[in-house]
């Protein structure tokens, strides 16, 4: 899931999403979006799908990773957390009530708990506390989403998320009761934060043998191509990250072959095109020459490019993830994919 | 012509510039693409159209006006101009016969002579002076052109440029001395540089009667929507300007019925379309409300839709003033249009 964090995935257009890259959903934050342009105005405009005019899907974060990453002044207690904002640092406070109305009011489709994302690292005590916490809030996430309607007249679903931090008696204690919820889906949250990848790996895998397999699975925050195709091999079905798209405002692009930092000498007189093997228009129709002039000259247009190229290969590597799952060669394809992806061309 | 300085045109990819905005020329700067990516890797990518990927006309400015805009430390003398780079402070020299090469180089359709823009005010003694060594710089131009070759397999066009400042009688001998030239095309420099409005058009009008009508004027960096009809009226039939991309990235659209700051709060829950009688797929697709989010945001988007949107919109007024002259009613659309154009929304 590309992110679109405030409603707008940075530097692609609708069109370009859906006519090129082909999302099939996008994600925003309520955080962001709560923020500004605030519940009434997106009320006014029936909701996030009418207010950015993107009419697929869209999965919204709850929040709660952003209060603990760019809020001031947090503080959290049983009831919830208050924060300031970042913006212009105004005082608010999240309850998982208020973050189901909110989200109710964003329209989102799917719409996450609010949860606490435990830091990396934690002691288990930590660890506990916080998991406990989040157990806690869900309780009330599922009441104030059951008591509640959808505003805009389409379905809504709501998500909940493990947690446990990488202890594996946490995970376990923390999927078995996101399990017994019954949600149409269930997220991985509190991996991808700073841990080591097989611990992640580690922890997927075990929360994984405990969600329900006819359920959609959602990890978090990850990853590179790398972790997003060791997770489907564990199990995950579902992503976001803001690396593909932030990573090529830095000018870092992925491709089938590997990974090229377009800023290097290197590419200075390379007017071969962006990726051969690309599926989008900015593939073929720009040079890693262009690019890279574009990249040193901080042109928008190069922010432009390399996210539109990123995003279209990670929606390809994932529709090529799910065709060989079909086709029985899911395994052997990974593992030959893996050792390519990594690879700094 | 849109203004592509570094061989994009800002927050606009080539495909828009064509389909969604039909732009048939767009500009470089000679100055910005000698600087970067530098004459060696546009020489190795078989010039600017194969660099940028852009098949339709591309016009040079010769870099006099950033020189003396942009670069530092800048000293002239009758053989050329020594400046330091905005960028790195490195020192280079540019003079009539190696502008004309560069640009030769850069593989620009029309490529303006290497001249002073004569900075606004200026004495009748400085306007002289300058004036003067624009006309001896124009005749080494064209000698050091008709000595070469084009790189690439097609014709270029040289245009001199008139300058004069606001002095009449100088105007008058630069647009003759210009028009004694006998090149496929004509500018007017060194206007819309802090001079009034009047005084731009009574230079443009001054000037035109000298310089042949059957090959097409110039207009240098202007204008606003307005200055343009107004200009046209004066017999001009190019024009550049950044305007359209740099006001937009503040969050200023011109429309047909007057300019839109879309930052303003009155913005902020009108869900109508950006422009209903917008050509560009922007107009239609996104509203009012949601650019104004993306603008105060500062996202990434902002720019990119509101720069398709004002040249769009530019280029379709020049295609409805085209279509006015040829039916005879360009006067009276004129004089309706230039009341609306100006106006605040």
């Amino acid at each position: 899931m590309p992110v679109g964090t405030a409603g707008t995935v940075k530097a692609v257009h609708q069109r370009e999403l859906k006519e090129d890259i082909d999302a099939s959903i996008i994600l925003g934050n309520t955080y962001h979006l709560y923020l500004r342009p605030g519940t009434s105005v997106l009320k006014s405009a029936g909701g996030l799908h009418k207010f950015n005019g993107w009419d697929r899907p869209i999965l919204t974060d709850s929040g709660g990773y952003q209060i603990f990453s760019l809020a001031a002044q947090r503080k959290l207690n049983a009831e919830g957390a208050t924060f300031k904002s970042h913006i212009d640092g105004s005082k608010h406070f999240f309850t998982p009530e208020n973050v189901m109305d909110i989200q109710r009011i964003i329209g989102a489709d799917i719409i996450m708990a609010f949860d606490e994302c435990t830091p990396y690292p934690a002691t288990v005590k930590e660890a506990t506390i916080s998991m406990e916490l989040t157990h806690q809030w869900l309780k009330r996430c599922v009441s104030r989403f059951n008591e509640t309607d959808p505003w805009y007249g389409y379905n809504q679903s709501l998500f909940p998320i493990v947690q446990g931090s990488v202890y594996p008696e946490l995970r376990k204690r923390s999927a078995e009761f996101i399990a017994q919820v019954g949600a149409e889906g269930n997220a991985i949250g509190g991996l991808s934060v700073g841990e080591p990848a097989e611990e992640m790996y580690a922890m997927t895998a075990l929360v994984n043998a405990i969600l329900p397999k006819d359920k959609p699975r959602y990890l978090m925050g990850v990853g590179t191509p790398v972790n997003l195709l060791e997770n489907i091999a564990l199990g995950v079905d579902m992503f976001d990250c803001v690396l593909p798209t932030r990573n090529a405002r830095h000018g870092l692009l992925y491709t089938s072959e590997g990974i090229i930092n377009i800023r290097n000498e290197k590419w200075k007189d390379d007017f071969t095109v962006i990726d051969p093997n690309g599926p989008s228009f900015v593939d073929s129709q720009y040079t890693k020459a262009y690019l890279r002039h574009l990249v040193v000259c901080n042109e928008i247009l190069a922010a432009q490019i390399a996210s539109v190229h990123n995003l279209a290969f990670f929606i390809w590597l994932m529709k090529e993830a799910r065709q060989h799952i079909i086709d029985g060669t899911f395994m052997s394809w990974k593992n030959s994919m893996v050792k390519k992806l990594a690879q700094k061309l």
